[in-house]
């Protein structure tokens, strides 16, 4: 019941976010080439949220095909990671404006965290609601890359106050880890 | 027929204003963490409106499950509620500009009671489409938790000019009782 | 073939329009709800245009409903009625800034104008590719109110530089004439 | 598996930017036909890119109809194509403000080709993963058109240093050309 409303919304939220965030890029006032450059730092920054919310959103993909019955739990949870996600556009503007600026940088990795944080609630949600022995609970598992992933924006936010490109530089990284889509739920769907 | 269509509009105009509100969160022109103090009452409003939106969300999802038919009277009543809940942005960004304020505070209250009015006329042409002896006829009776709401946010409306805090607290406190999708629908659902 | 994207995409632009245009309602810098009175005739206009568009998302449903076969002219006309309405929000805007001037209440009655020309030309595009003897043929017959509204607008375009609140009027009586959802597609639906 | 999803996320990618630019026309100060004017070029602009924005939709569409998996490289492959199209408001913003200028013209050529490099490598990931003998492996072949529309778009940036003129009436010719839906998919489905 519900799972294909459930995916709709999603969908259009994370859509609508992707797509906003250009809106935050105002036009220069000259009209050369040259006016463009310091958008610069501020056009990288729409290029990395863009990804992190490609990231997120094929992995809510595989993980709602693995679901089978829509709780009110995982409503909420759902809407609790729409939550987090929907304030990237916010972070992205605020770090694009001031690059090497320690508070923003540590903002966006604390919205990275939050966002990730809410991913997991999420998959224990639906685990708790489809049980241990689920497609999800199995294809989960101990979740060593979420758990990384998430010290890894703890660390950014610290890392931003002592080196800014460092945290800049690991928001990066975590993001390349993650540009496969996760493949343990496409194998245990298809062990099934 | 149409039923899907009918979802599919509401999902999408439910995603944009949850979404968009967003927009109205300016960034704060220094870039320290502190800077962002200004920012916290209408950080604040959003949340709240936030889990209006997606309380508004889950009961239409629960609600349109239980239609058989669309008829014209279904489509405009539909169109009512999406047109109070595009006010919520509006009224969340000026309570969240001037949140001690009683004008914006009883206006918040306002568009809060015309969408539950618009929720609960959606129900009525749904249950005259359907029946009284229908799923959704069987399934919310009396609604005295939908009547409860209304007057709460009328008792707000006046509140905002004598306490300001204490109309605000009633618009979270009834939010909360929300939280749970409702429970009315799924019963009847499985007693069928 | 495509049918339901080509809904899912109408649905997904009409809905957008719907709520942007709500952004224009920009919040007023005092904080009672007095200030809030040269916001009138701009919401008044909203209320309008959000009326409109509602119509035409009501109607479209009808109409794609007796679609067969989505060929490339279909998806040109429907793009070309898409791009009318997606200038809603800024005539509206235009007109709720300058309530009583003529130059905007004409341009209203344009755009209009223009988005019925463009309905127009996507029922004759389906009937051209489904059949005078199809639903969609049968159903639209000479099309007298539609034909009407076209000249009522372009009679508003005129009127407006005479008397503006004699074209505002139109524009208000036309749309009430839509209110109902066309019956005659059903009637050929259920005649079938 | 996940088909829809990848569509309706599209769809919805497309529908809002298609539906942003238009928030980019700002409402004259003045109150007569006369004073929209100075937005002319910037309609023009608006349209021809609303014109690219229905090509990619109507060519997505076919395009998309002939796929039977979705990979992680195609997901990829379709989010970086919706990254192009995403800055398609700014650069025909930009264009539009500086309309007889060299600078916004090429970088809105740069755009047209890195959108349709992307449409490339999505069909390109698509014969990897579906393979050569595949619908979309026969029906799109050596893809002259696409290589033309490349090197038109290459020209366009260009002779934008030259005669500005000339690089738009390119950009123009090349949308003309795409008008009419891709063919070849719908030959190819038909002769199997």
């Amino acid at each position: 019941m519900g799972k294909v409303r459930l995916e709709a919304f999603s969908d259009a939220v994370l859509a609508i976010i992707i797509t906003i965030m250009v809106l935050e890029l105002r036009v220069p006032h000259g009209d050369s080439i040259a006016d463009l450059a310091p958008l610069l730092p501020k056009f990288l920054n729409y290029v990395l949220s863009f990804i992190y919310l490609g990231i997120y959103w094929n992995n809510h993909h595989h993980l709602l095909h693995t679901l089978h019955r829509v709780s009110g739990g995982i409503l909420w949870a759902n809407l609790h990671l729409l939550f987090w996600l929907s304030l990237l556009p916010f972070v992205t503007d605020w770090m694009g404006e001031n690059h090497f600026a320690a508070g923003p940088t540590a903002l966006y990795g604390g919205v990275l965290f939050m966002a990730a944080l809410a991913y997991s609630i999420l998959v224990w949600t639906m685990i708790a609601s489809e049980g241990r022995a689920s497609l999800v609970g199995r294809a989960v598992g101990r979740d060593l890359k979420g758990n990384l992933s998430l010290a890894a924006y703890a660390l950014g936010v610290g890392l931003s106050y002592w080196q800014t490109w460092l945290a800049q530089g690991l928001y990066i990284a975590v993001a390349l880890t993650w540009l496969i889509p996760d493949r343990r739920i496409e194998r245990a769907i298809s062990e099934e």
